[in-house]
C-alpha cells in the first residue's frame, strides 16, 4: 500500500488530495439501500415485460403464433423481431459484425433463426411480471431444430456446417475489397495476425522450446444485479430509458439505431449499477422495452432473471489456445508463436483482438507470430468482460514461459526480466510503448517477501504470472459549479462502477485546492452533460479525470478574475496556489477558495465551467501475481493460501479503491481459473444457469488478497493516473495454473481447474508414472 | 399579435427562431400526464407527513402534548418547533424581517405564539396520509387565545396591541442605529417614502384635484397544484428535497438555514410545477419534511390540502390605499401623494415596496410623495404574487387619474400621454429609466379599434388603465452539449413555469443557427447546474436567456475551431453565419452545424460549454388595458364583454407563450377585481378556504382576452427581450374599476367589486340621487 507519505518519501510528486482515502460520496447511499438501481425506477402506469427465449441452441424459426398470449387478460402487447423498427425487411449484412446494429437487433429478438439457447424470439408487456412471464410462455414458436455447433475447433473446419449462411461469401468479399483478406471463412468471422521477425530462425536459435495448449470455457461476469431496463416512448416520440448500463451515451446510439429514430430523441438515464465488469456495455433489453412502450402507451420495465442473465447476457469467450515459445540458455526468448481461437458465440465479435494484442505485451520480442480467430459457435453472443480476451492469452503464454524457466533452470521472474518490455519496446502490433511499469512490477515481484517465503507443506505450490492490458482513452465531459459555501458540484457522464465519483472528485479537488469532501459528484444523463464514453477499458479515472481537470482549471482562471475584481487588479496579477489566491501586487492580500466562492454573486455571478478530454496517448497497465496454493490430492480441490497482486497503477488516485479493483479482478480470476464455467448439455443448453450451480468464489473461499501498488506515473495524465480496473484479471489464470504445477507437477491444459479436472489429471499422472 | 413577418415589415431586426411559435418541448409530457410533479415523487419506504395548524389567528402557545399522537401505531415521529435545528434556544430577532430565517422557521412551525390561523404548530410522519392527519389532530395544544388584529389601519394606531412585542423597540433601535428611522413602530414593520419636488406647491398649481381611497382584500395566487414536498435526510447527513418550487437554489439556502447544515449538503430537485405565480418562491414545508425524515430515517412527503394552501400558503396583501393627485387644465400632473398600507400578515414583509416603486412609474412627475407601510396583522404571512404589490398601487393611482381626466375633460389616454414616462424619466425612487415602451403602449391603446368602438347598451362601460413592473435581473447558469446528430442539450437552473424551456431553447437556437426543435432543454437540480436565481420577477427568459446565449457563443467559437481542424486553417479564418461555418480562405468550403456536430469526435471530442449571466441593467415593463363591462343592476354582477391587453414585451421570444402570459395575468386581475377575497370571520378564521367558496374566474366567465404585443427592444438583452410575466396583472384592477364607473357612474372604493358590493353601491347612489 502506497500512501502520500510514501510518495513523498520516495521523492515522487506529492499531492494533497490524490492518494488519500476519503469515503466515497455514494457510500452511505449504497450501504443504506438508498441508492436507486434500475429495478427501483418508479413510474406511474408501469407495465412489466418478459422475453420468450429460444430453448434451442440452433434452429430456424418457421413461425411464431402470439394469439394465445395476446388474448390473455392483462396482456397489453406481444412483439416479435419484425416489430423492431430497424427490421424494415432489408437483408442483413452479416459481414458487418460488431458495427452492425442489425446484430444487436438479432440479440434483442431473433428474426429468422436462433443461434444460441436463450436468444429472445418474442416479448410481452402485461400488468404484472408474473402474467408477462405466463403470456410469454404461451407464445408458440415452430422451430426447425438444427444441430448445434458447440466446439470452436470443429466450427473452424472448412467443411463445418455454417451457422450464418451468408457470412462467408460476404465477409470474405468485403475484406478482399478492402485488401484485407485475413482468412475469414466458414464460421471464422475474422482472423487477426501479428507477425514480426523470423520465428523459424528464432526457434532454431532456441536452446529450449515449450509447446502447450489450453482450452477454456465461457464464463460470466457474475455481477449481482441482472440487467433491468425501463422504457417510456412518449406521445411526442421522445424515448426515455432508465437502465443498468456502463455507458449511457453508447446505449443511446444503439437504441436509436434499433428504433430507427434520431439519436437525441432518446434520453438514457443511467441508474446505479450493481456490477458490470464489461457485461453492461452493449444494448440488450432496451429497444425491446421501448417498442413495448410504444405499442402500449405505457412505460415498460423488463428485468432479467439470473437464468436469463446467464443464457441471454454476454459472457466472455471460451477458447482454444496453443503456443510455442523458445528461448536461448541465457533466457532470451528467441521466438513466440501463439495461435488462439475464441468463441464469439452466436454472432461474430469475440475479444480475440485484445488477447492477440496484450498476451505478449510484457515481452520485448524480435520474432513473434500471433494468430487470433473469432469463431461463431452456437453459444451466447459474448460481451466484454474485464480486460476482454487478455486472461486467456496470458494463460497460454505465461504457462509456457513458466515451463521454459523450469527447463532452462532460470528463476521465472528473472526470465521475464531478461525479456521485459520497456518504454519504446514495440507491442505485438508494432506500436512502441509509452512509459510503462512492467519492469518495475517484475522487480517488485522478485523483491517481495512472498516470493522468497518458504512453502509449508506437501502439495503446496507457488506460481507467478504477469499480464498486460491497454488502457482505453476516449472522450469525456464534465461540468463544475461552485456553491456559495465553497463546495463544488461535479457532473460527469461516467457511470460509477467502482469508485469513479471520488476518483474524479479528488482530481478536481486537487486542482481547486479544496478537499474531496467539498466535492459533490454526480452522473448526468444523456441530456444533462456532454458526450462521455462508456465506463470501461480502464479509462474513466484517467480520461474523465482529464475532462474534470480541464473544467477545474477554468474555474481557477475564473476565480483569479473574481479576486482581481475585489482587489481592482488585473486577473494576471492574481496567483493561485492550493486554493489560495494571492494578489501579486500586494502579496498580503489573499482569498481562500471558500472566500471567493462566498463572494461570487458580488463579483460576477455563478462560477461554473465545462471541460472535455480527448486523450491521444494511451497508457498500458501491467500486473504481476504471486500465488500459493494447496492441492488436496484426495478431492482435487485447490485452496488459495496466499495471494500477492503487484500492479503498476500510475498514480493511485484513491489507494483503497485501487486496491479494491486489484482484489476484485483477482477474485474473478481465481473463480475463472478454478471453478467457473458455462456447462453445456449436448444440445447446447446451459445446465448450470444459477449461482447455486455456477460456482463463483465467496469470501470464505479466499484469503486476504494482498496488493502492492507500483506507481510509474502516466506522463499523459495530469496526475500520472493509469487505468487500474482490468489488468488484475489478466495474470491469475496462469499464475494459478503455474502454482498447481508447482504443487503437483501437473501442467493443466484446461479451465476450470476444478476438483474433478485436477483429480483426473492426478490420476493420469499417477498412471503414467506407475505405468 | 406580432410575428417575425410583422417585425420584418416594421423594419425591426428579424430573427430566424425568436418570434416563431414552436410547440413547447414539455408540451406532450404535460398534456399526456407524463410530466412528474412533486406529488409524483416515488420513493421506497415513504412516510407521509401532516401538519397541525393553529385554529386561532392570534394565541400564545402554553404547551403542546404530543403523547397521544406518538402512541398511535404507524406514527413514526411527531415534531414541534424546537425540533427544527435553527431553533437552538437563542432569542429571535424579529427586527430582521425577510432576511431572518427564524421567521421562515416560525412559518414552518410556531415556537411560542401563533400569529395567524393556519400557522403550523406541529407535524407528524406516519405510514399513510390519513393516519398522519388523524395523529396530527390528536396532538393537544393548550392555547391562550388573544384578540386578533385584522384591520390594517387599526393595527397602525399607536395604541394598538402589539402582535410581536419585541418588534417595536428592536426594529426602531436597529433602524436608528443605521440612521434609517423610517417611522417603524407598533405593528408597522417598515415605512418607505419616496419624495420629490414640492407637492404642496404642486397641489396649489392644480386646476383639478382628485382624492380617493380603496381597500383591498388578501387574495391567493390560486395555482392548481398545492405545495408538496418530499425530503430524505440520508444517513451521511445529505438531505435531498423534491419539491414544487419556483427556485430551487433559493429554497436550498433556506432549508440549510433552518436545518443548520451547510448549504450544499442539501440537494433540491425541482419537480414540474403546477403553477406558482410567486407563491412558490419561499420555503414552507421543506424543512419540516426534512426533520421528520431525519427523525424517522425514512423519506417523508407532505402535501397540502387546498384548505391548508389558503390558510398556510402565502397570499398577497390586502391593503388600504389613499391617493390625491392634481393636474392643471392642460392635463399636466402637478402633484401626486399616495399613502398605502399593506397587510404583511403575521410577520413583516408585504410587497409594499414594489407597490411604492411602480405605481407612479408610468408618469413623469416633478412633485410626488409616496408613503408605504408594511403592517403586521393576524392573517397569513404574505408571499409573492405576480408583480407583488403593484396592482394595488395601480388601482388607487389609475382610478384617480381616470377621474382627473373626467374632471378636466381630457381623454384619459391623452392625459396619460401628456405625463408619460420615457427613457431618462426618473422612476419614483429617482433612478432614470432605461429604454422603455410606456408611450408606445399608450399610443397603441389610443389607436386600437377597441378604444373607439361604440358601447352597445345601458350599464355598459369602458375603462382603461396602465401599469408598470420592474423586471428582475439576477444570475443564471446554463450548460449546452452538442449531440452527434446535431441536436443540442440545454441545462439551466430555471424552473419552467410558463414556457421558459422553449423561450430559452430558442435563444440558443438563434445563436447556433439551428431550430428550436433541435434543442433539448431541461432543468438541472442544485447539484447539476450552476447557481441560478428563482423563476420570478419576470427575469427568466431575459436573464437566463443571457446565460444561454453566453454558452451558445462559446459553442460557436468551439465549432469554428473544429472546422479549422478539418480545413487545416486557423480558427480565426472560419466565419459563422446562421449555422453555417465558412472557410474564409476558401469560401466554397462550408460546414453546417450538423456536419460539424457529426464530426465532433474526429476533431477534438465532445462540444460542451457553460455560460452565466449577470445582467446589471434592469428593464421595465408597461402594460395597458382597455376593458368593456356590463353591470347587471338587478344582481350587481359585472360581466367582462371585451378585453384588450397591450404590453411592451421588448421582443416576444415565443409570441404564443407571451400572449398566454398576458392573458393569464389579466384573468387573475379580473378575479381579484371582481370576486376573489379571503373572507374572515370575526376571530380571524378564513371562511371560504375552498375553490367552491373562493371564487376564481373560469373560462366560462371570461371572453377571449385580446393581446397586442408592442416590441420596444430591451437594449440590455441580446434579443431585446423584456420580462413579460407579471405586468399584465397590474392594470386590470383599476381598468375594471374605471369601466364600472363608466357603466354606472359609481366610483367603487373596495375590492372585490363583487355583486353584493356593486348592489350596495348602486343602492347608495340611488338613495343619494333620490334623497
Amino acid at each position: 500500500m502506497t500512501t502520500t507519505a510514501d510518495r513523498k518519501a520516495s521523492g515522487k510528486q506529492a499531492y494533497r488530495v490524490i492518494g488519500t482515502r476519503p469515503i466515497r460520496h455514494d457510500g452511505y447511499d449504497k450501504v443504506t439501500g438508498r441508492a436507486r438501481y434500475a429495478a427501483d425506477v418508479p413510474i406511474v402506469g408501469l407495465l412489466h415485460g418478459a422475453m420468450l427465449r429460444s430453448p434451442h441452441a440452433h434452429a430456424n424459426i418457421r413461425s411464431i403464433d402470439t394469439s394465445k398470449a395476446e388474448a390473455m387478460p392483462g396482456v397489453h402487447a406481444v412483439i416479435i423481431a419484425k416489430d423492431l423498427p430497424i427490421n424494415d425487411g432489408s437483408e442483413i449484412d452479416w459481414g458487418q459484425v460488431m458495427a452492425n446494429p442489425r446484430v444487436f437487433a438479432e440479440l434483442s429478438m431473433a428474426s429468422r433463426k436462433v443461434v444460441f439457447q436463450g436468444q429472445p424470439v418474442a416479448a410481452v408487456a402485461a400488468t404484472d411480471p408474473h402474467l408477462a412471464r405466463e403470456a410469454a410462455d404461451a407464445i408458440e414458436v415452430d422451430y426447425e431444430a438444427l444441430p448445434p455447433m458447440l466446439d470452436v475447433l470443429e466450427a473452424m473446419k472448412p467443411d463445418a456446417p455454417l451457422i450464418h449462411d451468408t457470412l462467408t461469401a460476404r465477409e470474405i468479399q468485403s475484406r478482399i475489397d478492402r485488401g484485407q483478406d485475413t482468412g475469414a471463412h466458414g464460421n471464422i468471422a475474422s482472423h487477426l495476425q501479428f507477425k514480426r521477425g523470423d520465428i523459424e530462425q528464432g526457434f532454431k536459435d532456441a536452446d529450449a522450446i515449450v509447446e502447450r495448449e489450453f482450452t477454456t470455457k465461457m464464463v460470466h461476469q457474475g455481477y449481482i444485479e441482472p440487467r433491468t431496463t425501463t422504457a417510456h416512448w412518449a406521445t411526442d416520440g421522445h424515448v426515455t430509458i432508465w437502465t443498468s448500463t456502463q455507458g449511457h451515451f453508447g446505449i443511446r446510439k444503439s437504441i436509436a439505431e434499433l428504433l430507427a429514430v434520431p439519436e437525441s430523441t432518446v434520453k438514457v438515464v443511467p441508474m446505479e449499477i450493481g456490477g458490470g465488469f464489461g457485461g453492461k456495455v452493449y444494448i440488450n433489453l432496451d429497444a425491446v422495452a421501448a417498442v413495448l412502450s410504444q405499442k402500449t402507451g405505457h412505460p415498460v420495465k423488463i428485468a432479467m432473471s439470473r437464468q436469463e442473465e446467464f443464457e441471454g447476457g454476454g459472457p466472455t469467450s471460451g477458447s482454444y489456445l496453443w503456443g510455442r515459445i523458445g528461448a536461448d540458455k541465457n533466457g532470451k526468448i528467441t521466438a513466440a508463436h501463439i495461435w488462439m481461437a475464441y468463441e464469439a458465440g452466436g454472432f461474430s465479435g469475440s475479444p480475440m483482438g485484445s488477447g492477440a494484442m496484450t498476451g505478449l505485451s510484457p515481452y520485448d520480442l524480435d520474432n513473434l507470430l500471433v494468430d487470433g480467430y473469432d469463431v461463431v459457435v452456437n453459444k451466447p453472443k459474448t460481451g466484454a468482460y474485464r480486460a476482454p480476451g487478455a486472461p486467456q492469452a496470458a494463460l497460454i503464454i505465461e504457462a509456457i514461459v513458466d515451463e521454459l524457466a523450469e527447463k532452462l533452470g532460470i528463476d521465472p521472474v528473472d526470465l521475464r526480466l531478461r525479456n521485459v518490455a520497456r518504454e519504446g519496446t514495440r507491442a505485438p502490433n508494432g506500436v512502441p510503448f509509452p512509459v510503462i511499469g512492467c519492469a518495475e512490477v517484475e522487480e517488485a515481484m522478485k523483491a517481495h517477501p512472498h516470493y522468497a517465503a518458504p512453502l509449508e507443506g506437501p502439495y503446496h505450490g507457488r506460481g507467478i504470472a504477469v499480464g498486460s492490458w491497454q488502457n482505453g482513452g476516449g472522450f469525456s465531459s464534465a461540468t463544475l459549479s461552485v456553491n456559495s459555501d465553497g463546495r463544488v458540484s461535479l457532473v460527469t457522464g461516467s457511470v460509477d462502477i467502482g469508485g469513479s465519483r471520488p476518483a474524479l472528485a479528488m482530481q478536481a479537488a486537487e486542482v481547486l485546492g479544496v478537499e474531496a469532501e467539498d466535492m459533490i459528484p454526480s452522473i448526468g444523463d444523456t441530456e444533462s452533460v456532454g458526450w462521455t464514453g462508456t465506463t470501461g477499458g480502464s479509462r474513466t479515472t484517467m480520461s474523465t479525470g482529464m475532462a474534470v481537470v480541464a473544467a477545474a482549471e477554468k474555474i481557477v482562471e475564473e476565480l483569479k478574475g473574481r479576486a482581481a475584481v475585489l482587489w481592482e487588479v488585473k486577473p494576471e496579477d492574481v496567483a493561485h496556489e492550493t486554493g489560495v489566491y494571492v494578489n501579486t501586487k500586494s502579496p498580503g492580500d489573499r482569498f481562500t477558495f471558500k472566500e471567493l466562492a462566498a463572494q461570487a454573486m458580488l463579483t460576477g455571478g455563478p462560477v461554473t465551467a465545462s471541460g472535455t478530454s480527448n486523450p491521444r496517448h494511451l497508457a498500458q497497465a501491467f500486473c504481476g501475481n504471486i500465488v500459493d496454493v494447496e492441492v488436496d490430492p484426495e478431492t482435487g480441490k485447490v485452496a488459495i493460501l496466499r495471494y500477492t497482486i503487484i500492479e503498476d497503477v500510475g498514480t493511485a488516485a484513491h489507494p483503497s479503491y485501487v486496491e479494491g479493483q486489484l482484489q476484485g479482478g483477482t477474485a474473478q480470476g481465481i473463480g475463472w481459473a478454478l471453478n467457473e464455467e458455462y456447462y453445456w448439455n449436448e444440445g447446447g443448453v446451459m445446465a448450470n444457469s444459477s449461482f447455486l450451480d455456477y460456482r463463483m468464489p465467496t469470501s470464505l473461499d479466499l484469503p486476504m488478497l494482498d496488493t502492492v501498488l507500483i506507481e510509474v506515473p502516466n506522463p499523459n495524465q495530469p496526475f500520472g493516473i493509469r487505468g487500474v480496473g482490468e489488468v488484475s484479471l489478466v495474470p491469475p489464470l496462469a499464475a494459478i495454473a503455474n502454482a498447481i504445477h508447482n504443487a503437483t507437477g501437473i501442467r493443466m491444459s484446461q479451465l476450470p481447474m476444478s476438483p474433478g479436472a485436477i483429480l483426473k489429471a492426478l490420476a493420469e499422472k499417477n498412471a503414467a508414472s506407475s505405468g
